[in-house]
């Protein structure tokens, strides 16, 4: 009997990893990922089979990995939380109901809790999960995210914010936030979050510069009552303070 | 010289706690929390000293915490992520100057993640916290909330969702979700996710049953694409399949 983890191994660095993340990975004898992903926890891996290939091969990734856990443990690992944006989903879409029963989800600290803990407490309050990627979403739905978002007062995180091909996006996206918020709202971008070559920068709306994000970096938008004190990205608990 | 650790210890158990997290308990010699979290990590702080009062103490809480914190080693603890309705906010709002240069936020795992890694992967494309609770927020806010999110499509985390005081906000919320969303959109109760007396049931929009849940649980709302299949709660990548 096999068994198939998808796991969110958190940021990146290995202390911010839950136990039970760990011991899963430690009892696997195949692990499956993105090439960059594995590098992160190589320490954890040396004496298994690896099972990597480019970021294009994601489908044939789980498929080869469900395949090899009918008679294996098999981790299949994702940053961040293996749920949000991760491997699960694919897993679980590809899987048969053989395969399903083998399926165990551990989820993992995802990047906006991540970049939040660094630049202070700015997710204190309801707060929204968009990316700006468009390669399986229209870009007109997430413009239309990015405004409801922005109307109802979310704190909004960002991922994928930029990449060489949408270069525009992030920017657009901030126009859009800044018809409903006002322009000293803060902006906090953070680079590689709790991983060597961590970054972190405090903007508002209108000292925001985009060049400076890539698809390594989460950006946060505060809300109306969000402030920036002694440094630190500080979104209070409620209205009536 | 003192520290204070303000940590989130994930959804309960302890297995899904980070190592950081872990490790900064271990280091402190002073635990400052709400009862019922201490007691999830009693196994952990055998020989230390407890601070700890009832549920309205928060901000009292907090300031015996940042006044400890000049000459102990504290942690301050939250469930899940420390910086999602946590203490992290609380604890900033409230540090001085030199108070907030000892102030170190450890993320944790979010219930969202938590409850969604037990039922699927529900959370795979855009997706919002919301917190039902009025306590400091307008419910007319909550409820201009819900229909943003609603209209833009997002899969919505409910947070502190049903209590005795409010036993009719989550119904609410949900008619609101009805008018932009098909009546067989799936919805999941997850009741102490990953710790003790976890319990999950999946619903659609139209059979939801609000009864069951209470303040220890969490409800996933999925959105226009999500489905269920082998009794797991998908939501796909993108729009294009
Ligand atoms: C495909 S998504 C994966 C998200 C991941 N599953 C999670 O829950 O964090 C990749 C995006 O996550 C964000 N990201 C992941 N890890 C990060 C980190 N350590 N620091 C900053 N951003 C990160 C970036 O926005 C990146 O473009
Ligand atoms: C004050 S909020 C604290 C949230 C916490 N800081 C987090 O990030 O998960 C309390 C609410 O979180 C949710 N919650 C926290 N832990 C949970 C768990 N293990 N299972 C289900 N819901 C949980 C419930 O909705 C509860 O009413």
């Amino acid at each position: 009997m096999g068994k198939l983890y998808v796991i969110g191994i958190g940021p990146g660095g290995s202390e911010h990893m839950t136990l039970k993340a760990r011991a899963a990975i430690e009892e696997s004898n195949i692990i499956v990922g993105y090439i960059k992903y594995i590098d992160m926890i190589k320490d954890l891996i040396k004496d298994k089979t690896i099972y990597s290939n480019g970021m294009m091969g994601e489908e044939e990734r789980c498929r080869e990995a469900l395949r090899l856990s009918k008679d294996n443990i098999v981790s299949v690992i994702s940053t961040g939380d293996s749920g949000i944006y991760g491997m699960a989903g694919l897993i679980l879409e590809l899987a048969d109901e053989m395969e399903r029963k083998n399926i165990e989800v551990i989820p993992g600290v995802t990047a906006s809790s991540a970049a939040a803990s660094i630049v202070g407490a700015p997710l204190m309050h309801d707060n929204c999960n968009i990316s700006l990627s468009d390669l399986m979403t229209p870009y007109e739905l997430i413009k239309k995210r990015v405004e409801a978002a922005a109307f109802a007062d979310f704190i909004i995180s960002f991922y994928n914010p930029r990449s060489k091909g949408r270069p525009n996006y992030l920017r657009e996206a901030i126009e859009i936030i800044k018809k409903y918020r006002n322009s000293d709202t803060p902006v906090a971008v953070v680079k590689n979050a709790l991983r060597d070559g961590e970054e972190a920068s405090l903007f508002t709306l209108e000292t925001f510069d985009d060049s400076i994000v890539d698809m390594l970096s989460i950006v946060i938008v505060g809300n109306s009552q969000t402030y920036i004190k002694g440094g630190k990205m500080i979104t209070p608990r409620g209205y009536f303070q």
